[in-house]
């Protein structure tokens, strides 16, 4: 891959440069930063650089859904695309999907072709990303494929109602119910929570409202990269604006998944925005981001909130990743590394 | 503090602002990123609002010395100021500072007013930041001092040897040599070694000596912001070029300064880029950066290298901190918190 076209800039124009940038930059205040050409960075995979390197997915972050019709067409339109991505991600993995229901909600059963002996009798309940708007049936199913597969453990995956038709509490209501049917059938223990995006919101939410109501939480909490603030909260939201290539900008899809989701509901409830919480009693959490991701100050808030409230939480961030990446790209070696992270924590605080 | 003006555009000129962008990131390769006004972040604490605000050090980050009588005068321009805003810093805290000697090299011991009782036979020792050229002498002690007050434990700064009198391998071989007689003298399991910046750097390339040498390893290390490559690694150089306000950009001072230190040795070595070392057996080790931090990557690349040497490893980032913040700062609630993280962290690996 080049390097910075500006790297090579004649020692005149360098020093221009930060002469213009410096003058703007001399009074407190916001930061102003200059047009750039941003390389693909060397100190990450091959495999790592063709992910980083993709351009923007334009089908997906300038959709622009002006009615409910509008949006039940895209979900459609990405669905297809994306359950046939994960098909062939699942079959590569040799991963097994299963439909059933839990209390009600329709689950996927995601096993793996090898489950580690000392998970056995463990599981994982996974809720899926996408906006709480995409990402419905086998589309959702990328994330629980795989955990499932990388780290040896079964995965029930909840494919719950979303908007346009069935906006908030519908998704943390079947996530609930699904986590309290669970619970009750089987050791606590022995059962972990994960989700990632929207996901990682509505698990966080879910353990909120599993704290409230007297069920017993997850053992274990695997969260990768929360959008556990609907408000428009982070810094990375401004900072890694258009470096992220799958979010790409918060003024757009999040934005406006997020007013779908809430349906008039306040953004800053808890429940909504999981970040406002209170994270006391929370089990052990792993947490996910990349260095490009638009979401990673949401996830390093919720990594602090966490510590500060005494919840051995562990953040792992990889490098030059957007939001998703070891997910779209799992078989990266950055991403293995992390997987296998994953796998180590839950080895770690499942039991039973 | 006033949001990003851009939020505000009129829809028409958003709009084509992502047009623009969008038709720019269209084939795969570098990211182009638009000219941006980042507003202040209000994830944060008014105190480091005001920090994160703070203008560019055009007496820091501009630095062009031409030669060594010029990087004489600079250093001893910018340790005049630095040392009178750490001795205020010393006295707000109540930290003791005594001049002393360990094996031949110019120390300091750093008392903070109260040792807590569980570290009362401990101690941490400290090799200072500044681009292995900058903050001799008592402008070096900022680390120490915070650490010291934040977790009430003493510490022995190294006043090592520096370019351009004293290039690589001096700073090493004085920071070794007082790290020998310290664990000479004590229970080694006593004894932990922090650093920041270059002297995250030389504290990771220290312990990599221990290693080679069989002389006892830090029980733990606390690492902030390492420079652990001097050959320009790391895709945040690029992607927090211009938006860290404290090193602003690696093509300036920190460029120079690594050609200076090496003084003609490979950048390369693992001595000078611990980054590339052999990191099996390395104690527990706690990393600290910020989303804003030009050293963000090559924080992530050693935590995620510790982790796959199995080298209990904790990284923490502080939200919309550039390099160094929560020692320039260390009275806004972000950096309590994370040198509360600090002092329990020590108080985990720390025996005797």
């Amino acid at each position: 891959m080049d390097r910075d076209p500006a790297a090579a800039l004649p020692l005149t124009e360098l020093a221009a440069l930060r002469e213009a940038v410096g003058s703007l930059n001399r009074s407190p205040g916001p930061r102003v930063v200059p047009g750039r050409s941003i390389p693909v960075p060397l100190s990450v995979s091959d495999s790592s650089q063709r992910t980083i390197a993709l351009p923007y997915r334009d089908a997906e972050w300038k959709l622009e859904p002006a009615d409910a019709a509008d949006w039940r067409k895209a979900v459609a339109n990405l669905a297809a695309t994306t359950a046939s991505v994960v098909a062939q991600i699942a079959d590569r993995l040799g991963v097994q999907v299963a439909e059933s229901t839990i209390a009600g909600v329709p689950v996927f059963e995601v096993t793996p072709s090898a489950v580690a002996p000392q998970h056995a009798n463990r599981l994982m309940v996974n809720t899926h990303g996408g906006g709480y708007v995409f990402n419905p049936g086998r589309a959702g199913l990328l994330e629980a494929v795989v955990i499932a597969a990388r780290c040896g453990i079964k995965v029930v995956a909840v494919d719950y109602r979303m908007p346009p038709d069935h906006p908030y509490p519908a998704a943390i209501d079947d996530a609930f119910a699904v986590w309290q049917a669970v619970v009750d059938s089987r050791p606590p223990g022995s059962v972990g929570l994960s989700g990632g995006s929207a996901g990682g919101g509505l698990a966080l939410a879910t353990t909120l409202r599993a704290k409230r109501e007297r069920v017993p939480l997850p053992a274990a909490l695997a969260i990768q990269t929360p959008w556990a603030d609907l408000e428009e909260v982070g810094d990375s939201l401004q900072t890694n604006e258009w470096l992220d290539n799958v979010l790409v900008s918060y003024r757009g899809v999040p934005e406006r998944a997020a007013r779908l989701y809430a349906n008039g509901y306040d953004l800053g409830d808890p429940f909504l925005s999981p970040l406002r919480g209170d994270f006391s009693g929370f089990p052990p959490t792993m947490l996910l981001s990349g260095t490009r991701d638009l979401f990673l100050s949401l996830t390093v808030l919720v990594h602090r909130k966490l510590r500060r409230a005494g919840v051995p939480a562990e953040l792992h961030v990889v490098e030059g990743a957007s939001h998703f990446h070891y997910f779209l790209n799992p078989f990266a070696a950055e991403s293995e590394d992390v997987f296998t992270e994953m796998a180590l924590f839950l080895d770690r605080y499942l039991v039973g």
